[in-house]
């Protein structure tokens, strides 16, 4: 009896403990440190030892895989294959797109040398004078410049095009201020870059491609967003025209989920790109590039998770169900181990990735926080009265809500509960953002409502200098001129002049 | 009439053309050329404007891309997760393993400045000096170094092992003398890092995942590979035991298709990764690291493929079966278009990736060189004949034979023939090596059949002195001490000395 109070009260604290550990600081205490805590908790990623740079630690990188292969089919799908380009790129290329360089090459990492050597005056290495490189590399930032010097080889009529090419990589920008996902020096991406006989088929193909990009957002990570045209001062450094996906935060701030350009033909003419028409007249090739990255885990952290940890949607969750068992014995766990292989093969036959959790240096618990701060969509738990009753526990993460049901059948349960939760997140997510996006149409009250966050429906005339004045005054930046949705013309809310219709501001990450 | 001559004419000159550009240096003529000529003439890598950096193009990167594939599900079945470490590692991280820093400090890229500033003499970019690192880092020519300072913070207890750990990621090493895809400054590779709490299962792990890669090489690059120990002088930097595939390309030369490394307790401590076992003592973690990179891509081509082109194993071909119609006029090219898209279905759902290639401006000559060169498996051709016939042309790239059959039940004979085709080229290149190996029991024989190429199995004393005599008389280096076959102990060939068995010495990639 003593023994029986002595063990509950070791497990209660055993989950205590657990919970400390575990602890997240709330959203409404802080949202920064909310969104640091649970990439940390819930081992997503981590700091490395180099300034800037981050791990990805397995359980984040399983989500970040499942993101790869979803868009690597759609990529497919829509005609383009992978190759791969050099991490090194001449620093005299970023100068040939006069645009492009005041964009990129400021804060990179620049290889000056290609030796070290032992330390003559003590131990250790220092780099070798001798082995200094005529002309620095910069490791690349993004990869136009070397893709369009090697074009320049590849194209030589209009039979060689369209080029549709994709790659996997990763890229550096030196950034001074990071966040785990969201800005970090070193980060993975793909770049798409393809190169046209025409300048409608290269327009065509970066509204494609933000099409791909917001069908992903939507379907896949269950975040809407919102397609449009950068304003001049946002677009990518030597682009014609950007288009975004402009996706909504829990704390009512924007974040640009991933960018398609239409480049024209600035690096055609910078790297002398050119093909021989139908006719054989030499012009240049139009072209666009297009990305997302590793900041896409950022977005869907911060879109669905609350103060229990992660809530993951079910098309990207490493395993979208865990399955744990209460038991009182081995004996028990025995039974139960053999009750569960059934779910666990008939779960698996339709396509739902399931882990059974029957290690026994953790209590059941401690299993439920664990799984909850990882975002596992499905928990299900099987003891002692299920077992006897043929049922089993069904709790949705999304929801945080249980209940008990019998074991026939819950394989194809299970699979429509998943459908519904994808569903049920996704709309969640629509809801917030249907709430938080409103028309402003004076400058005083823009100033009131920004405070409160969300995307702000506001007529602007246009100009750059409007622009700059209310990122100045506000720290609110227009995201994107929505492709979609109303386009009545109205009067810019700062200065009274004509606009063409209402764009969408926010602070952004 | 005349018309139809000249079209003829021009036709044969478009024959002789495509010919012309597609013809390769025979390997007998130059083995070196041939190699390169292939590489870049398949359309599977390039060099870039990089010194030794490479453009992995789109054929060749889609092999890549089903080597990775199937290598990462056999890492994932055998327990291992991926992860993503830094690009970059602190230069003094190098120097805390002896032996590692003096094998890989030297030839790298070191990263001085981390920003660009216009030139204020000029056009262009310089580096800003004002933007100096405190501390250089080097850009990963391997990553035991960063890897095993992050696990100092994964792993406290043996509940924490063992970690099953790996990465895709692209290396730098500075090469002097580079060779697509066998030696390049960057690479693409996986690398795997484990920890283990005994010696015992650290050294499993090694022997398991050099196992998983001879099974890879094996069944689907259809390369035979020996599986052997290296010798002290050849063994990775920091590593107690290196173990190593050896396979033996058409020209007699060696290639080390991958390594498994045991590392002892040699990173754990030089990054203090400690750990409590089971009775609360602290120990140091037990490594093994293993890698195999795109050197593959090189090791596949040189097995295979033949004067005429690539040979590609359908199990590694981005494409297994080409169709390619033959028609006198539109009419009969849309009958062979409604006949073949049934075949085409039946292929695809027997899971066999296929390519119709209809394109009409390229004749069928030049399509067969084409897929010839680029080692499709197996090319159907339907003409007016075989529509007439219900016949199909089948003809294999592996013997360059054909044969006319009907269509009836030609998915089942063409999946049979694949499987056919792969243990053929598997075997070919199994009767080449056995061709190839030989024993050799004394020096002058050695002098003698080392310019003859190959395998030879010889006896060794065992010492560093006698390995690197042979080495600077005849190139010839110690592949590996094999771990199975025979292992009759004798006399070393050079001294006399004796020997534990016979290894192997080959001239080597």
């Amino acid at each position: 009896m003593y023994l029986c109070i002595l063990k509950i009260k070791i497990q209660n604290l055993h989950n205590i403990m657990a919970k400390e550990l575990k602890e997240l600081t709330s959203r409404s205490e802080n949202y920064a440190q909310w969104y640091n805590d649970l990439v940390i908790k819930a081992d997503l990623a981590e700091n490395s030892a180099v300034r800037g740079c981050m791990v990805i630690k397995p359980y984040g990188y399983a989500i970040w895989e499942k993101m790869q292969r979803q868009l690597d089919d759609m990529f497919k799908e829509t005609g383009h294959v992978n190759a791969y380009f050099p991490l090194f790129i001449p620093k005299s290329f970023l100068s040939k797109e006069a645009d492009h360089v005041e964009g990129f090459a400021k804060e990179c990492a620049v290889v000056t040398h290609y030796r070290l050597k032992n330390d003559p005056d003590g131990k250790g290495v220092v780099v070798d004078p001798e082995a200094k490189l005529e002309e620095e590399l910069i490791v690349r930032p993004t990869s136009e410049t070397i893709i369009w010097n090697t074009y320049r080889n590849w194209i030589q009529s209009y039979r060689d095009l369209p080029l549709l090419i994709n790659q996997w990589a990763n890229v550096v920008r030196w950034e001074m201020r990071t966040r785990l996902f969201l800005r970090t020096a070193e980060f993975l991406w793909q770049e798409g870059h393809t190169a046209h006989a025409t300048e409608q088929e290269a327009m065509e193909e970066a509204v494609r491609m933000l099409g791909v990009y917001a069908e992903f957002a939507e379907k896949y990570m269950a975040v809407p967003v919102i397609k449009g045209v950068k304003s001049a001062s946002e677009r990518f450094a030597g682009a014609v025209e950007t288009f975004a996906i402009e996706a909504l935060m829990q704390d009512g701030k924007a974040l640009q989920a991933g960018t398609s350009h239409f480049l024209g033909q600035n690096f055609a003419k910078a790297f002398d790109v050119q093909f021989a028409d139908q006719n054989g007249n030499r012009e240049y090739v139009w072209a666009t590039s297009w990305g997302v990255s590793t900041r896409l885990m950022g977005a869907l952290i911060m879109s669905h998770s609350d103060d229990n940890g992660l809530v993951l949607p079910p098309k990207l969750a490493p395993y979208q169900v865990v399955i744990v068992p209460i038991y009182r014995n081995e004996e028990q766990l025995k039974q139960i181990n053999e009750k569960v292989a059934g779910i666990v093969e008939g779960l698996k036959a339709l396509g739902i990735s399931v882990k059974y959790d029957n290690a026994d240096n953790k209590k059941p618990g401690w299993k439920f926080s664990e799984y909850e701060l990882k975002g596992v969509p499905v928990r299900l738990a099987m003891g002692g009265r299920d077992l006897e009753n043929n049922t089993i526990e069904v709790a949705r993460r999304d929801t945080l809500t249980k209940e008990t049901l019998s074991c026939d059948g819950i394989e194809n349960h299970v699979k429509t509960l998943l459908d519904e939760i994808q569903a049920n997140i996704y709309q969640k997510a629509a809801d917030y953002r249907a709430s938080q996006m409103r028309e402003v149409n004076s400058y005083d009250e823009f100033k009131e409502e920004i405070e409160k966050g969300g995307f702000l429906l506001c007529h602007w005339d246009g100009t750059p200098e409007t622009e700059e004045r209310i990122k100045d005054e506000t720290k609110a930046t227009i995201r994107c001129i929505p492709m979609e949705g109303d386009k009545t013309p109205g009067t810019c809310m700062v200065t009274g002049k004509p606009s063409a219709q209402r764009v969408i501001f926010a602070r952004a990450y």
